[in-house]
């Protein structure tokens, strides 16, 4: 392979100085007409894309928004990401996603989408950006309240959505929990677990809680070491549920007859799964839709302050749980 | 929302000429050591993030590599860039990941990542990038074969994988067939086709092709209006057979008694679909990985040619298969 082309490449080609080239790149000063034309025509021959730090500075403005997700094998968040760029294409802007991998990367991917001038970013991720709190590019949270900031958010209520789910379980005399879980660190998990502790206690509930990771092999690894099975295991995510579910059938034991399962989101998949999934819908869709509307809102400046949004949670009854007597 | 810092800014904050700043940034000519300190104190005051083109310049790497997928949605291609990623990560290069959504915007995507100074590109869509024939930025294709260009490829045989599975059909006494095709302008789509299309020829099998766009959705649409229910319903993709089972569902046709429905991945969820599907499984995470492996030879200029790769498919028999007698 040839090396990449750079500016001294065509200030070379061009018979020029490299200053020459970026002048008329970065349009900073004026440079003869007959030159500039030479210097188009190099760079048109040795096929070099101008780049979008010479437009950003001359535009303001890349059209370019970067999305920051962690863990893009979890269709919660292709699903999320979906619902922003249908509406970031409507409006004539690109996105660039970065998959952070739950490896708390997110500070370089932050400073990574910033040297790619984005003009706006909207972060998905479990990381703490707080050094970023002085930078002028608009971060956008999803899936979490940034209450010490004065950014914007889109999330859902998840306190009161796992609320819901587990007084259906009280009801339908479900009486010995197993709670799985997510990162602590990560608002919707520590919300559904905030839920989980606050209803074992008001109803006197002796439970266990195990802490996972929100993947599906995190459930499949921890339903093969459950030792005493108890009424009901409620996951802190649709994926976790799927692999205890998975991980019990290995072990021969069966959902819901002989413990009931529950998970949180509502993933596609999770009407088709076997057995359906009892879980709580959340709207993803319409939360990256909404995404991106606000952060459309604000580089318009169409916004004095910024908008937060939070939603509402749905129960969605399926066969994963058993009615017991 | 302030607006963003620019060259401009810095310049005028600093006291200096705009190009005075950009030798700094691109350390294109020498800048006097006081004058260099006061710019690169101002750069942090302002909180200007120097981006990539300052650096592609100087090092003529970024190590940033660009993934365009064509649906973030189909849990195909989430399993593919987590192969990429992985590897990436351990040698220590970010990445950009880029949906076209199948809106054939691709050319469009390229640029941007060329413009975004991408070292390489590794391409799993479905446009045609001919007029980036010459460009210098290496594209390694996923999950299709480039006959005419010498471009390196990662693909899986979809030819011998779904001759594999009609066979397999045949031994089990399927006499009548509906085939559920993709975009025959996508690879993996026509190869499965052609497959399809030379069994019914070989074996004088009255046959139907649906064409549908791998999407779970347009799986529905269609079992919907499906009249004459056939022995089997081939689909070229899992996306489109939990769409068709779904589908079926809804109309009380039960899969496999009724219909015997197959499917083409083996991604994640199929394992534990109701009924779990009978389909090829590609070896998606480790055709992902090896792109990755290639590309990062290919920019240590440690390969001569442009390696080429075709793995094996593997058939997954199931419960969504009857054995009729």
């Amino acid at each position: 392979m040839d090396k990449k082309i750079t500016i001294k490449d065509i200030a070379k080609k061009a018979g020029v100085s490299t200053s020459t080239v970026s002048r008329v790149l970065n349009d900073t000063l004026p440079v003869k007409k007959e030159t500039k034309e030479i210097i188009i025509k190099t760079i048109k021959e040795l096929n070099y894309y101008p780049d979008s730090l010479a437009r950003s500075l001359r535009m303001g403005s890349t059209k370019t928004i970067g999305i920051i997700i962690p863990d893009i094998s979890n269709p919660f968040f292709s699903m999320l990401v979906k619902g922003s760029e249908d509406y970031l294409r409507e409006q004539n802007y690109s996105t660039i996603i970065c998959n952070s991998d739950n490896k708390k990367e997110d500070e370089k991917i932050v400073k990574l989408l910033l040297e790619k001038k984005v003009d706006a970013i909207l972060y998905a991720g479990i990381g703490n950006l707080e050094k970023f709190k002085k930078i002028k590019t608009p971060i956008i949270y999803i899936d979490r309240i940034e209450k010490n900031s004065n950014s914007s958010y889109i999330v859902s209520n998840n306190y009161q959505g796992m609320t819901t789910l587990l007084d259906y379980l009280l009801k339908n005399n479900h009486k010995t929990y197993i709670f799985i879980s997510g990162d602590e660190n990560i608002f919707s998990a520590s919300e559904r677990l905030r839920a989980f502790t606050d209803f074992s206690k008001k109803h006197k509930i002796k439970n266990q809680i195990i802490q996972a990771d929100y993947t599906f092999q995190s459930g499949i690894r921890i339903a093969e070491k459950i030792q005493t099975i108890p009424d009901a295991i409620v996951c802190s995510n649709d994926l976790m549920a799927y692999g205890i579910i998975q991980g019990l059938k290995n072990r021969k034991i069966n959902v819901p007859k002989d413990v009931s399962v529950t998970g949180y989101d509502d993933i596609l998949f999770s009407a088709m799964f076997n057995p359906p999934l009892t879980t709580i819908k959340q709207p993803i869709y319409q939360m990256g839709r909404t995404a991106s509307e606000i952060v459309i809102q604000i580089l318009q400046k169409k916004v004095k302050e910024n908008p937060i949004k939070m939603f509402k949670n749905e129960l969605i009854l399926r066969n994963s749980v058993l009615k017991r007597k």
